[in-house]
């Protein structure tokens, strides 16, 4: 480990509270921290009461901690300073520890720093990230298990096999004069068609590892005045106090989240459908199509007062459209207060009365539920890794191909060296600056 | 010590961050703690890296630090956890340590209970508080000053003074019917009248305290246009990073606080002085004396357009209202850009150009730093302190009063137990649960 610049910064949520936190880390950092204390050394992982001391005078009582290379959060020497949790004190006791030489951490330096010495992976440290802001069960135990090592234990199993094949075509290379054949090519071709359904295993569950992150996405679809802003209320008034308003990537669409049972779910409410000669309100209806298309549930909705006929037709013209195979559908009948449908198709709600909205939300949760893929461990739920994932899928295809086709050895090498590049990207084996760059600068500051 | 349920709360300020410190105090926190982390024990004060486990499932890992009573800042066993400062890690621990016994903690009842232990007298604790809100370094010395004892001590000493006198006169009334004097009146005038000097000083150091805590009233007065909105402006521009609006007492009236050398200013801006016969203006012009008159510096602006003579009337007629006299004047000729005064009376300024601004900075601030009592260390900051401050005086007065009147000893006795009984109020020798909560609700929840 090379020396590396003292690093501080509040760890603590911003504010004013009891307590907050300090943490200073790297070469040096006891010296220095020693330097504001009154305190004239510290013990290992000791708390010690003492005096933060600011230009000669006595700043705040604290709890400094000090735990020594390499059993520390970064893996260099840590101190936390526990102090009073005002905020000027804690800006003054910030200010004297940059005064005596250390700099003010960047977001995620801390966690950077502990991926650098070998104290977390990549993945890990983006877990890390996730953990601090998930926000319902759901998240935090994607987050948990990303934290405990989660897929970053599959991909290197899959590094290692790779990286052991590749080894050997690269020694056919060295010997390529006596045209020697290291790897058996069929069991070659079954390695990797066993790796290509694992990685695409992984990669297909970034769809519900993301819905459980970001939440579920429910396009709420039906004719104008179906009943969807009702039921909207209906559903969201329950929930009052886990419910949040988001922004549409679209003006027109208005996103609000909905936790049921510990799991998120995005309700998107859509443009009315009906057929219109206005341009303006077809792009409108065509924005629900869409929200149809992306979403993994879509709630149709049909008037109970109006034929269920023309909502079957409905039904059928948004299927046509196609939506993907794994679009889950479920239908309502809506205003079951004033009138009943000529034909149950799916669950009889009134918002108003507040009837069958449990139901809606049973339904919803059970989606969930008795979706495979939400009870496996090895949820991809990070962007980067799920586009890594896709380069190494894309490389594997590659050689296989080349594999049927008898391409050279040295080509093929060259496929499983961009596999095993890509692997290495997810758990930080293979790097750069600008990766941690991306990663660490969404990272809250003294984390 | 009884021993005292367990309670727990979240000691860090509130929502996002890297880190957040749980805090468990009382009789079997220890035992109760380790129901909810994967540690088996805690040796003391050692900060021990564990997982916090949750209906059975990993939480989250965490450092658990143990501080066994009385070595604690209750006094009692307690508990620090420091988790990820996720808000959902943040409340399932709490929910987990909550189900396994411990109660939400009450605002301040950390420091109640370090109170009610001995670890703190009740002018500390209520300086915990101070300390935490201090937002400028005058808030800050003022309350670290008094949670190091402060008066504090200042007061225990009068308090043994006048309790040995107490006694003596006391023990007069046992032996009454011998008529002796254990207690020699003319010493007892002298100490009577000592007491009642350092108590009149620490009572009139509250205006000062006050000021500081809540920031140094100035009125800015003068005839309507004398420039007081553009001097206002060009004082906060400078400063914008550290003003803040509060609405005033009255919806006439707009308060500014500005921070100067660490000193808080609150500037208050007031209607214009002139002859007016609308009863509604004369109430704003009545307002603005007002105004002046509770300041702890008056602002008089003077548009340098205007005739000199016109100004030094209305200064006149400001302070024949009358001023109290340790009201501070400063007189600013506004508009120099514009014109010059015919006679100087005070300091030249222009908004617009920007000069003299500095100038009037350094009069505010000269004004605090010459003050005599910005300089003590004993300033009495807290209302309820100063109230209680008063009723000493009145009970010092009383006995004063009596002893040139020569009443009876046990009358006399009857005063200084008042007296006692006031001085006691501040430090908590006397109590009532009344006192208490009022104190303590104002705390966060944590501390």
């Amino acid at each position: 480990m090379t020396p590396s610049e003292p690093i501080v910064a509040i760890a603590t949520p911003p504010g004013t509270g009891g307590v907050a936190l300090i943490r200073i880390s790297g070469h040096r950092a006891l010296p220095l921290a020693l330097q504001c204390l009154s305190a004239k050394h510290l013990q290992p992982r000791h708390a010690t009461l003492t005096h933060i001391i600011a230009d000669g005078t006595l700043l705040d009582q604290a709890v400094a901690t000090f735990y020594p290379a390499p059993h520390s959060y970064t893996g260099e020497d840590t101190l936390e300073i526990s102090c009073h949790g005002s905020p000027y004190v804690q800006q003054a006791a910030l200010e004297t520890l940059i005064a005596h030489g250390a700099r003010l951490a960047e977001p995620g330096e801390f966690t950077r720093r502990a991926f650098l010495n070998g104290k977390l992976d990549l993945s890990q440290a983006e877990a890390v990230a996730d953990l601090i802001h998930a926000a319902t069960p759901a998240q935090h135990r994607l987050a948990i298990s990303q934290l405990r090592g989660g897929y970053a234990q599959k991909l290197a199993q899959l590094r290692e096999q790779l990286l052991e094949t590749t080894a050997l075509l690269e020694l056919e290379l060295d010997f390529s004069q006596e045209d020697l054949q290291f790897a058996d090519r069929p069991q070659l071709r079954l390695l990797l068609a066993d790796l290509q359904q694992t990685v695409r295993q992984l990669a297909d569950s970034f769809r519900t590892g993301q819905a459980l992150k970001r939440g579920i996405p429910v396009a709420i679809v039906g004719r104008p005045n179906a009943g969807k802003s009702s039921l909207l209320n209906a559903l969201l008034q329950d929930n009052r106090a886990i419910v949040s308003p988001h922004p549409g990537t679209t003006r027109d669409t208005i996103e609000e989240t909905l936790t049921i049972d510990g799991i998120t779910f995005r309700l998107i409410d859509t443009a009315g459908l009906r057929e219109s000669d206005d341009p303006v309100e077809n792009i409108g209806i065509e924005r629900a199509y869409t929200a149809a298309r992306q979403a993994h549930i879509v709630l149709f909705l049909h008037d109970s007062q109006t034929p269920t006929l023309q909502a079957e037709a409905d039904i059928q013209s948004l299927c046509q459209r196609p939506l993907p195979e794994h679009t889950h559908l479920i239908v309502a009948h809506t205003k079951t207060d004033l009138a009943q449908p000529d034909r149950q198709l799916g669950i009889l709600i009134s918002s108003t009365a507040g009837t069958g909205i449990d139901q809606l939300k049973q339904a919803l949760a059970a989606h969930v539920a008795h979706h495979p893929a939400a009870a496996a461990e090895t949820l991809v739920s990070n962007a980067r890794h799920h586009s890594a994932l896709l380069l190494v899928l894309n490389a594997l295809d590659h050689a296989l191909q080349g594999l049927r086709e008898g391409i050279p050895t040295d080509l093929l090498a060259v496929d499983l060296r961009d596999a095993l590049y890509h692997l290495g990207t997810i758990t930080g084996e293979v790097t750069s600056d600008e990766i941690l760059g991306n990663i660490f600068s969404r990272f809250c500051i003294g984390k």
